[in-house]
């Protein structure tokens, strides 16, 4: 049965992104140092198509097994407008992405599999369909903040994945674990899995 | 040669204790769920005076680790305060702490160990003086928050180790990596192990 995750990057201090964040500024103000190790892994490079080959680390593997477990991806609508920007011809999720808007709008097909599907009647229905077309795989909210939140605060998160940079971003961008209460998450960790960039930990939620 | 460190408690939110903290109730409201795991290890039961056995798990290991390291322990005069009413007659450090205060008092001697300085003349001090009392050991910075926070400013720390427990505390307490900027403090994990109940992550300060 399809499992639903989400992973993202964080700092010491918690953020994902850096101030500023906009379309053409996806990760905000110095938000890509939260994802350095991100950017160095060569599974990540080939997706988003930046030149150099990159490395084949274990972040390198944790990657690919991020990707390689996602049958269909939801989204919010300003984490698909930063992106449509950015992203390359092939899209870099081959896969189905839902994209939680107010906006009706076709679906989009692109090169190598990926589609993204409009959807403009809330999270559950973005995360049926997502369901249903992940082909027994696992759905991933790919983002933002504010996204992940909501499928926090509805209790439909089963796992997640912090990847936690060994730095601090300062003041004034995004935390993902904030406006949230006590009780919203509790968890257990699984596994931690520590490179020289970056610390990947585990969780699987646990519900009372 | 001495190493400082210092090592916390956080939240997957960030907080090391939780709001209305005060000498009656020194983790704040909830901030005892954010330490759940060190009140379950048998030598921190023992260390405070607790009843029961506790577990000897791989957390208890570490605890104990933690304390042999540390030949001092330096603290913010509010974690004194907060302490001098629930520490037991035996105090738990069972080595030279020094309190950082404005108000000068003679070393408070405990049984087991035990002797409280008060330093009056700042952090440096306070360190020169734990340096030299460690016995070549370490020198723990042990709280709270800001004392930390004024030791990270200061590029004083070499190594530090979070706990990280698997729950939210939601908005109100006390979070440890907050009015820091970017560049305050950069590290590499060194280390991550898990447990059923926390993660624990080891850095060693970079220092460019």
């Amino acid at each position: 049965m399809s499992k639903v995750f989400f992973d993202v990057g964080v700092s010491l201090d918690g953020y994902m992104s850096g101030p500023n964040a906009s379309p053409g500024n996806p990760l905000g103000d110095r938000g890509r140092m939260i994802h350095k190790w991100l950017f160095e892994t060569g599974y990540f490079r080939k997706l988003l198509g930046i030149p150099g080959d990159g490395e084949d680390s274990v972040d390198n593997q944790l990657v690919r097994k991020v990707f390689a477990r996602a049958g269909a991806h939801v989204m919010g609508r300003r984490m698909f407008d930063e992106g449509e920007v950015s992203w390359p011809e092939e899209a870099p999720f081959h896969s189905p992405v839902f994209v939680l808007t107010h906006a009706a709008r076709a679906p989009w097909p692109r090169k190598g599999g990926t589609t993204f599907y409009f959807v403009t009647d809330g999270i559950r229905s973005a995360l049926a369909q997502a369901k249903a077309s992940a082909n027994s795989k696992d759905v991933r909210i790919s983002g933002g903040a504010a996204t992940i939140r909501q499928f926090i605060k509805a209790g439909l998160i089963d796992e997640f994945t912090l990847h936690v940079a060994p730095m601090l971003l300062g003041a004034g961008g995004v935390r993902l674990m904030d406006q949230l209460e006590v009780g919203d998450l509790e968890a257990a960790p699984i596994a931690a899995i520590n490179s020289p960039l970056v610390t990947h930990i585990d969780y699987r939620v646990v519900r009372r």
